[in-house]
């Protein structure tokens, strides 16, 4: 499956002022694999958090959505695995309640400042007990630096953790941010995609964080698809523990600037992560829009071929049948869009113009390009100044068989 | 590939006095295969349409359109497989006029009266001078009976001929209807799926004719889905040839519902082997969504489900791995949607009530419906009193290898 796609483990990761991690196996799916995973928070940390769309939004991801309403402070998240509590009704809700009731005793804080988040098969109630009764030992094992064990716990069909780290300075005083990631499969955004959670001791306003955390998902988490389903548990969390000595960032200026654009990088690894990663993939295409008459139309243009099940399987088999990507553009939902001008290039080589096929279209040259594992599917709608770009594996065997034996 | 799912090859199909038909290889595909077909009307005869709502619709589609606005009667169809002559510019638009005029000479009629269709390959040219060259030993094929040739001159991945017929009286009258289908991949509606063409010698008004197209098409061939992806050559026809002796149905009287209804069940049939034909499909899969405010709703529930790649692998593993319908449903573009009222059965069995899992939910129970090749899901949403049905299929190693070598 196209090893050399996948995002390279990254064993250097660095720890954030203020943020304590723990993992652990309490035997929630295979014998000895890390399937908790806890991280809380300096008192002066600020989180804010963007969730799924999906109606039937798992217990966990409303109950975080409410703590972060309703707490002072949020002080802790704890992610299981196994479970995605979800579809589990006024239970599911109780379970979800529960783990944050036992973590908080144990952090002696209140049960509204934790989140509790859950990945893995919907429909199924989570072990309750086995959770609530590894939750102390978790807490004992509270350290600062096993980031890639964190990214591991979290890990369903992932075949690899993800996790990045950068550090930067503003005003001098060094700023550092660790991200890690989670999902491979059920990956269609409508919101953050999967699990993502990224920490850093910037010093920051909630007002603030909350907005770079919806400028940056809107342009990372948001514009990847594996399938096109979109989950029930997405959800694409930053915390600031406000350690670094610089300035409070308060408003959009430089320094906001400088830390967006760090955690926009980090962001767009861990998302393109997990495309890389994702279920059966042989190939990792980025699809540009570009020349569109505003952002959500060159989005909308460029997820309705991410989407196609016949353009995927097409660079699967890395068959120039490109009339496919046409058939997808003329899917999207836009009533305006002029097929009669579009231009269309894969690896930078035009091959339809005008609603047609190029003039030099060579389609040896073409299937040349297409076996490549990486791929760069250019359109041009050659209406306006704005642009997208949106991240796609192809449609494999592996797909098939790897949704088809999860649970077996 | 599930043999006994498809459809059984119809050889007694009924000739419709005033439309008279032939095909011919005109070595468009592989050798030997039909690839051309050609229907022609009597004087009198009528004709309806509905078209792929794809804006990169081909350019029969275009041009088919247009005639059926311009001209004052349509006295022929002529289908050409191996391109879709969709994406291909002005060049595919000379080409389709090319085809009509030259089918036009040959039955003394204009080429405005001609009803010109392509399906196969997207961006691609048609090999217009063999399709040319054909033309005058199709016409001299001619005749009323051989409509099973006429459906396998259509196929493409189809792996069957898709073809019914069926008598009625009207008036003491006797009337006949004979259709025919093709379609496999590719599929989804976003109007008449694939081609279909139906004959009848009922005699009718233009208006009702119309008014009957539009509503067959938005509960038969809307209604299915294979993979979601809107070809670009989508169109069903009826043509109504009002040689029958009953008087003109020019309301929505008896006589209209009676002809509305066998129609209809052709109509459904038809589409229903499309899905049965369906690329790589080794389940028939039938959603029934009831208990609506509105049919659009359901439709929009059970389509939302339809195309869920996840569902489909589940439905083709039979792992009821059901929480994954619930994300589907989660997932459809309906704001009121409320989650927690919602039942679903499979072949009847409650698997999940309010939103979670049903009491007395037996997994190997499920697991053994789930084995069956025909499925019934049905989803009462617990609202209202409208409901809709569509249809789909598993998604298959199959499907993936059927199109990532379609071409090769």
């Amino acid at each position: 499956m196209a090893i050399n796609l996948k995002m390279p483990i990254n064993e250097e990761l660095l720890s954030i002022p203020g943020v304590k991690v723990a993992t652990l196996s309490a035997g929630l799916k295979e014998k000895n694999r890390k399937d908790l995973m806890l991280m809380v928070f300096d008192d002066g940390s600020i989180v804010s958090g963007t969730f799924t769309q999906n109606k039937f939004c798992a217990a966990p991801v409303v109950l975080a959505k409410n703590h972060l309403k309703s707490a002072s402070a949020i002080k802790a998240l704890i992610v299981n695995t196994g479970s995605a509590n979800a579809g589990t009704g006024d239970r599911g809700m109780e379970d979800a309640e529960s783990i944050c009731k036992t973590l908080a005793v144990e952090l002696k804080v209140m049960p509204n400042q934790i989140l509790p988040f859950s990945t893995g098969v919907i429909m199924k109630l989570i072990p309750l007990e086995k959770i609530n009764k590894a939750i102390p030992n978790l807490v004992k094992g509270l350290d600062r630096v096993n980031w890639l064990e964190a990214a591991e716990a979290i890990m369903t069909t992932d075949t690899i953790p993800k996790a990045v780290s950068k550090s930067i300075l503003i005003q001098d005083q060094k700023v550092t941010i660790t991200g890690i990631s989670k999902g491979s499969g059920m990956i269609h955004p409508n919101m953050a995609t999967m699990l993502a959670f990224i920490s850093t001791d910037a010093n920051i306003s909630l007002e603030m964080l909350q907005k770079l955390n919806k400028e940056i998902v809107d342009t990372t988490f948001n514009c990847i698809s594996v399938d096109g389903d979109t989950s029930t548990n997405d959800s694409f969390i930053i915390v600031a523990t406000n350690q670094s000595k610089h300035s409070k960032i308060v408003k959009e200026d430089n320094n906001y600037k400088v830390l967006k654009s760090v955690i926009f990088d980090i962001a767009l690894e861990l998302s393109q992560a997990i495309i890389r990663d994702g279920e059966g993939a042989t190939k990792f295409i980025t699809i540009e829009v570009l020349g569109g008459n505003n952002v959500d139309q060159c989005k909308e243009v460029g997820m309705s071929i991410a989407k196609s099940p016949l353009v995927k399987t097409a660079f699967f088999a890395s068959d120039p049948n490109l009339g496919r990507i046409l058939a997808a553009i003329g899917n999207s939902n836009l009533k305006d869009l002029d097929i009669l001008i579009i231009d269309l290039y894969i690896n930078e080589i035009l091959f339809s113009s005008k609603g047609t096929i190029a003039k030099d279209f060579d389609e040896l040259e073409i299937q040349k390009e297409m076996k490549n594992s990486e791929i760069y599917l250019k359109v041009n709608l050659n209406v306006g100044t704005h642009k997208a770009k949106v991240w796609t594996t192809d449609l494999s065997y592996e797909y098939v068989k790897i949704n088809a034996e999860y649970r077996t």
